[in-house]
């Protein structure tokens, strides 16, 4: 789907802005009787709030999220159901500065050129903090999903800036850590590493990765509705993302089909270098799915860029910013694959035989 | 939007299988006015042919558009256009074989678990076949686009297998090799290694690139309608499709911020690290996207797979097969930026201010 | 949906213009499986054929429609369905006059102020030949519905301009004559009005009513998803709609709610005011809808009108073209209710509890 | 488009129940740059509100609106605007009995039916409390379109029960009176009507008629997105509404076609019976659509139906309802002229030529 709202059966329309009054989200499609509560959805939220560590940036919102409408006694009903949360943190100060100047690699500029007005405080609706609603909108898909076929959703930090932790030592770590690192021995170094970081001003890159588990084949379709289509959208649309993968991805590139091809026999598939995904269609294997995020642009190291006037200026950026957004990703990104296997699984009960 | 049809404002919906009677497609939206001729559509065809050099499948079809209906002395009349191309040598033969097996790497196996009824022959829907409809209608929204704002859309062969040829020294060069190849010196390579793969019998994997000129600022939409959303979308949606990326995509994970951000001066930007797109939204900038393809899962060498009694069998597959289908996946992107591109220019058209 | 594409989960999207070389549509989102054959599909045109009576236009199409994709062994494989008619009777004729004026009461006007450019022969993409596509859609949703639920849909001819014949007197006697009238007392006095007004050179409206028997509760939804808002949507998108009625329709107005309630016992609703709707959901009972048709604005009776210089000229419009619409309405008004309740049914499907 | 969402290009996405915390909605699309406030849509609220006389329900809100996001100094930004309005008079009390019952003619046994689950108080999602966000989301698309274009939207009640007011006497005259009658002379005979029905303890249908003036032509397209079929999508959308007319409607039945043929002249149309849409398409002149709502099935007075066990009950429904709730739909049916309008206003600068 299109602009402000995701998916086709499962939808998700979101809205606010960092420095509004209060972000929301309405969830239209939502199948009737799923039990939730708002504290369950809270427990996601926390997974990626600011402030979980030292190494994001320092704002600290309650994150108190209120369901609307669309559930009665506990359960969902059917209709839509909204939910909101009040922005508490969002530090009133003087945006005299901000609201004259794009800064360079930030949506300040395209925003302005598109809409010719924009809300500048804290990033407006391009701010990370509509992510927020991604994850309250996903933990209801992912808790249908466990209930209905026991999927099960696993995000990690697979690699930050120069360091790389792709490889899953120990899946009970990843949520051990502030970095959802799921290499123990790594931790330090990544510690080490950002301390470094922002003690230099500048900001770094980072790759995501995310398994689904117990994924039903046969979702998915052809041509322009595939899942791994839509997964990529769903990954790009996240703030700072650059780039996607489906299974081998870039690295099948190289490979030879004879290495790539899954083979199958009566046990199930040898390998999984399609990523779950055959023809758009998942195969019953896991899907597996890696996203990469350029570093944050805001950053207290001068640049050059220009004003609304069109002339140069000397732009530093001040505020509470992420020196790696990537960081606080995993559940942001685990909510979108939620969200799109509940999409494609309504989709699929509807067009069965 | 989903399923078989693609774009919100310019909708294009295919159809047809690799050795039904005919494909085609209906293209909903297009403003009046155009003109364009089926010999204009032809053009664009014959760049993705199939036939084109011994690199690729030898199937050869006439691809002679029709253009059915929305078209009125030469002009798009703003109704539907349907195009419609009938298969010619789609080649009867024994199907008895495929119709049991599923070769792994490939949809076969994927579409019996979605649907419990699949056209065998020549892989029926999921056909690379069907990318044909992809450039048909990409050729009208791309003429559009070049009159309308002055866009240049070009492709070209990034890495094929273990070579890399992404460095661009003559864009001139590019059409005048079978392998969109912008780099004169490597295409006798790229021959060489192409003949050792065929007579070897195994596949290889291929990255285009794909860069689009003069593209206006302010196309895309936050936050689930971005531009880079769209385009991972369309991209992942080509056959054989495994990763896409945006600007410097991944790399960007292991650059610094004071890298990755594109500073500005009057006389514009400075670098193009973002690919065109801040936000979601074009910035004008050239609009940059990479993709890559696996390898052919169709080969003559034996592997191990079911059939649809789930027994194992020794697959092996006969018939014409791309030993790379990257190679003719230039115009496939080209088409599919076009069509994305074109798509925005119309939504964008309908909500300013 | 919107557009050239009708419906959510069962989409079809027609095209072709009354005179071009075909009409056509697509349609995605058919349950795999489904047999059908090209003869069942022509059954249904039949019905709606011009040239069935003397009262109606002498246009004689052969009607023979071919099933070009998403088709196998006899059934539908949930790929896109796409169904092609030739145009085979398009009378090449001089459109001189035609092509300059406007004719009052018709889309030529709008068409030609919506896109500055119009297909003006024989009404191009606004003639009625367009429905004939919505019954051939039409026929398949109606053979599922009928195969999974036993759902029947008949139309009658309610009013043939002054005259009423919505009292189902006999309703086997419906298919029995030209008019779908169901009074079989009703049939001479219809013919002799329609030789007189034929005579005459003037044209007449009518009211056609439909009824859908074994409709499954719970389809439709809230708030702009209601079923009988998507059926007032697809009544009104046939040529020459001018009203639509749900149950007791306008009659509502002077009802009080004592009478208009349909009261409930163990055996059932006592009466249906409702039409089978009850908040947009249908309830069980028999779905029952009316709508308007306008008379034909094509006269030989010349009237005043503008043609594209904005001069007054006289229009009289030749060629072959029926006296009453309305008398060709009921198959393509029970095409609607199958097409809307189809689509319903796998909206339903895919987000139950 | 479906469910709770309204629109294409400009979405509406409603939410909220009854008795809930808060009623709401989100606008997607709104031309960046639009002046709006609070107090500009409640005094569009304000029109429609309960309580407005002794004839409507005697529910008060406040009806405050809050604009939450998509607004900055005043304006809108081009990103989702959300709306939201808290319940205030939504009186807790015993709804043991309506819990288990189903109200005749209500939607609650279809609720029930199709979700399994539903919120009992008041209606909840049911009720027409939700039309609120129609009337305040129209006030957006009111205001753009006469800014814009010089559009304006007046609705009028055309029949009360038996009592006839179609025809308007005194425009001046429909903000003057609690009805929205166009006739001085009727409103006494329409206030002593209601006061004994309201006696009576039954309730009577309206029809409300709408007429927009200075409406671009052009607007609308064919096949399946008609100007005519989206004004009968959203008419027959709203609660209670049965029927919906354009131009002459029924009334064209028994027209000959020399008589409901608007000729043009230099000057202009000389008649309307096509209620300002040809061939789905606006032609410049007033858009005029007609609407019928049935009795409020809630009443004191007792009749026959289930429980939900199956077991055959007496109803009886108390609480607060409005015996006749046509009287209030005036401004809802006026905001659903200006939804339709504007977004079809959107989709038309999309694809112009």
């Amino acid at each position: 789907m299109s602009f402000n709202t995701f998916g086709l059966m499962f939808r998700v329309t979101t809205f606010g802005e960092s420095h509004g009054p209060a972000i929301g989200c309405v969830i239209d499609g939502c199948p009737p009787g799923l039990e939730i509560s708002p504290q369950e959805i809270k427990e996601e939220l926390e997974r990626r709030a600011t402030g979980r560590s030292r190494h994001t940036s320092q704002r600290r919102e309650q994150d108190d999220v209120q369901i609307v409408s669309g559930w009665f006694d506990g359960r969902a009903t059917g209709t839509p159901i909204a939910l909101l949360i009040e922005n508490t943190d969002a530090r009133s100060r003087d945006y005299e500065q901000i609201k004259r100047q794009f800064r360079p690699g930030h949506a300040d500029y395209t925003y302005w050129k598109k809409y010719g007005i924009r809300d500048y405080r804290g990033g407006g609706r391009s701010s990370a903090r509509e992510t927020t609603m991604r994850v309250a909108a996903g933990a209801l898909a992912r808790k249908w999903l466990r209930l209905e076929f026991g999927v099960e959703i696993q995000g990690w930090l697979a690699q930050l800036g120069p360091l790389r932790t792709d490889e899953v030592m120990d899946w009970d770590s990843i949520e051990g850590n502030p970095f959802f690192c799921p290499h123990p021995g790594m931790v330090p170094k990544l510690e080490e590493f950002m301390d470094a970081l922002r003690k230099s001003g500048d900001s770094v890159g980072a790759r995501v990765n995310v398994i689904a588990r117990n994924v039903p084949a046969g979702l998915g379709a052809p041509v322009y509705g595939k899942l791994d289509a839509d997964l990529a959208s769903a990954m790009m649309s996240i703030n700072a993302a650059k780039g996607v993968e489906i299974g081998a991805g870039f690295a099948s590139v190289s490979q030879q089909g004879t290495e790539h091809r899954d083979e199958m026999t009566k046990e199930g598939f040898l390998t999984n270098h399609a990523g779950g995904i055959l023809g758009g269609i998942s195969s019953g294997q896991d899907v597996v799915v890696s996203t990469a995020f350029k570093p944050t642009s805001s950053l207290r190291l001068p640049c050059r860029g220009l004003d609304i006037d069109g002339e140069e200026v000397e732009i530093v950026t001040k505020g509470r910013h992420d020196p790696c957004v990537g960081i606080r990703a995993t559940p942001i990104v685990e909510a979108m694959m939620a969200l799109v296997l509940m999409d494609h699984v309504l989709r699929h009960r509807a067009q069965s035989g």
